[in-house]
């Protein structure tokens, strides 16, 4: 009997590696599963976090995806000012309203000692325009369109920006809304009110490539209401992803902005016409809120489940070993630098931990293979793995030179799958309700997921009470409604 | 005659593309090699600059020859926060002394309208703990150090952040001294002090092959005076440039923190022994100062000059047509397909400017390879292209087919002579000088370069009057002189 066996046998069969578990209480298992996981932790700093590098390594990989596809866009990256004066956040109105009430403020650019030898910022040093650390980047960004664009020429401009942001939370959870977190920041300016809508839609369906392609996630997308409107924006369209526990996350946004900035801004060009027009701009974000996103769509009571394109590690090896298992790591060492000579993301768990622990690990932190190799196994060519998404009765003996050939397919196939999941669990959980009432009922038999209901009932008085009533917003106008349907629900 | 022999001819000979030229005045050859290169630009917030597109994928192209690298040394990236609370900068004396002068504090977390209607902080959003934007992360990365290092199992702990962080400056140049920049910082702890030794050591070699095999920078390791050290480091190491100009540019540090930092955070593992002990620590970063000084190493009096490892553009294919240049561009479009299919970067000029002006652009933003096909040309399957390094007298007419076999082993080539003449420069610009009176001799008849001097020297009481004088400092003390010699000079 392996190791593993005894440990199969050995443990009760209701535990799972995350308590409580997600039908005991939904939060709590989220932030078990970023522990366990090892992806990040709270920071010393009020509302921040810590993004470790299992972590970080997840976020590496949803930039590198996504840079591709927004290069192939045609979009430059650039890299734009942290800090944002008073008056530039003054220009848009909507624009401070929405920002103005959750931002850090510098207002000094020197420390000294205090009168009780603590440091205090020194009063001499007091700016005369304070700064705000960006929360977002239209208006510094629409300073230098400003400067860019003189003539029809040069436009589009196309610019793209990988960085940090701030907006002072009250109530943070890791990765879904922290102080500080990181993003990209598209912003684009055209020459027509059309070439503006096209582009919003079309950044939309790029990250939706990525959502589908990468994150394995199926969202919904669709425009947003006039009240979940970006503050400064004609049109917002979102994706609007289903959690596992049927509330929803909105997963990336784009904007029409219309000439709201450029005219703030002073965005203009001369046309063809020598006439000068005001551009129309665009603006869209996607931020480490999308491996909130992840782990709540996919994650499971043992843990995280990686989509394999994003799996900062994709295949575990761990070698079953007793006293000498040296030709045996010697050989799960081989097999491991043939699979990277695939282009396969491998890790090789040599350490001195016990097989199980090391199991375990592989399991909690979603790695989507793991292969499992003793004396007996090497004796004969073969190994055996489990896809993380099946767990053990998935588990496979295979020679090694079966493996080699076809596991790139197993990882496609999983991540196919995944996909798939997402998209039936969304689908099973849209509902098509008519009236006020209905949709009490429904969340009052604590329905799990969405429902859509006619856009002309939010008009109606009573839409606004239940929506209080049951913590729900509208998510969104679902394109494939054309306007008609709203999808409501509880959201992060 | 063709459109670029005209233009040559028409053009005089002493004109530059770049006024004043570096003899006139390099500070401001500088800027507008900055400037006619298209790679920054001021921005509207006080001492901080936009790096744009051009010079952004610059910075792209080092950062991911850096990560590789650093990787390659088996750490891992991570991110931790960008604000560090008073009491954190405030537990290494050193530390303090050395940041708390030139830092952007982070007072109030709300804005309002003011009385005169304008926004201001809102008082009562005040924080009981102010913050500062980090300018370096020693202390906040220490904090989480302390909590990840438990037991010598947990070491070595090698991390790594890409960030941007602020110094407020007062007298700024762009990329070389900016009130944010970006860079990345590394942070390692171990169990000894040897290893610790090692690592920032080890961490500057590695620094020194980028700037070797990338940057085309032979610049000179060696160890910091006392009095030049990183606040709170036992050991700083040093890469220092030499500028065209004869000016030392420091161009990245590895720190030897010693326990420093991890008596302060309290970063102590249980050893073999079951006792506990302090660890011992490194830092060592590169940032976009960097840019500066390939800038200054490399660009001439017509602009940029590109080491193709790092352009953006590694060739610029210029079709010379006049009227219906169809035919033409049709073939310096299959010719662009055929060199990407390679791997090289290329940047096809087709918009509807002029020869010459496309011509000049592609010298400005120093692209390393230009290739002109006209008609003629394509008739013959030729083309014809230039060096960026060596001008036009550098024009070569090959046919196609010879020029995409060669391609590579010219922009080799082009990388190692950039290397190998910055090799030269700096080995013909350092001078042993013996005295006090020497130097004064030196600088006194603007002599361009470092001084080198016996380390003994530096406790001459005249020394700190002529590093006055002159405006000089100790440099670093070169590794092949085992601490006997210092070198000298001016410096960024």
């Amino acid at each position: 009997m392996s190791n593993t066996q005894a440990q199969a046998k050995s443990a009760p069969k209701a535990r799972t590696a995350i308590t409580p578990t997600r039908e005991e209480n939904f939060p709590d298992w989220y932030q078990n599963v970023i522990k366990a996981a090892d992806l990040a932790e709270n920071a010393p700093v009020r509302g921040c976090m810590v993004i470790k590098p299992y972590g970080y390594a997840l976020w590496e990989n949803v930039q590198r995806a996504l840079d591709d596809k927004i290069k192939a866009e045609g979009v430059q990256n650039a890299y734009f000012p942290l800090l944002i004066p008073l008056s530039f956040i003054s220009r848009e109105a909507d624009h401070i309203e929405g920002f103005a009430k959750e931002c850090a403020v510098v207002t000094h650019h020197r420390l000294e000692k205090g009168p009780n030898g603590g440091l205090i910022p020194a009063p001499d040093s007091k700016l005369e325009e304070p700064f705000i650390i960006r929360p977002t980047s239209e208006t510094i960004i629409g300073d230098s369109m400003a400067k860019w664009v003189q003539s029809y020429r040069d436009l589009p401009l196309l610019l793209n920006q990988w960085a940090n942001v701030m907006r002072w939370e009250m109530r943070t959870r890791m990765f879904l809304r922290t102080s500080e977190f990181l993003w990209q920041e598209g912003h684009n300016a055209f020459a027509t009110a059309d070439e503006a809508h096209q582009d919003a839609i079309k950044m939309l369906d790029v990250y939706n490539s990525l959502y589908e392609d990468f994150f394995a996630i199926a969202g919904i997308r669709g425009e947003k209401t006039a009240d979940e409107r970006f503050p400064g924006a004609d049109h917002s369209y979102t994706i609007e992803a289903m959690m596992q526990d049927g509330k929803a996350l909105q997963a990336c946004t784009s904007h029409n902005l219309g000439q709201h900035f450029s005219k703030s801004f002073n965005i203009q060009y001369q046309g063809v016409d020598t006439q000068m027009h005001h551009c129309h701009t665009t603006s869209w974000g996607l931020s480490t809120r999308s491996i909130g996103g992840l782990i709540m769509s996919h994650a499971d009571d043992d843990g995280m489940i990686m989509p394999p394109k994003l799996a900062p590690q994709q295949i575990a090896i761990i070698p079953i070993v007793k006293d000498d298992g040296s030709a045996v790591i010697e050989h799960c060492k081989q097999l491991a630098a043939q699979l990277k000579a695939k282009g396969i993301r491998v890790h090789l768990d040599i350490t001195d931990a016990r097989s199980s622990d090391k199991m375990w690990s592989a399991i909690k932190k979603g790695i989507p293979l793991r292969v499992e190799i003793g004396q007996r196994e090497m004796d004969e060519g073969k190994l055996s793995y489990v896809r993380r998404d099946l767990g053990k009765d998935s588990k496979a003996v295979v020679t090694v030179d079966e493996f080699l050939g076809t596991v790139q397919s197993v990882l496609d196939k999983m991540q196919a799958d995944m996909l798939e999941r997402s998209r039936k669990f969304r689908d099973d959980h849209i509902f098509n309700v008519n009236s006020i009432e209905e949709i009490r009922d429904f969340y009052k038999a604590d329905g799990v997921g969405f429902c859509k209901i006619d856009t002309g009932l939010i008009d109606n008085p009573d839409y606004q009470a239940i929506k209080k009533e049951f913590g729900l917003s509208s998510r969104c106008l679902p394109y494939e409604d054309h306007g008609k349907k709203v999808i409501i629900g509880k959201s992060y």
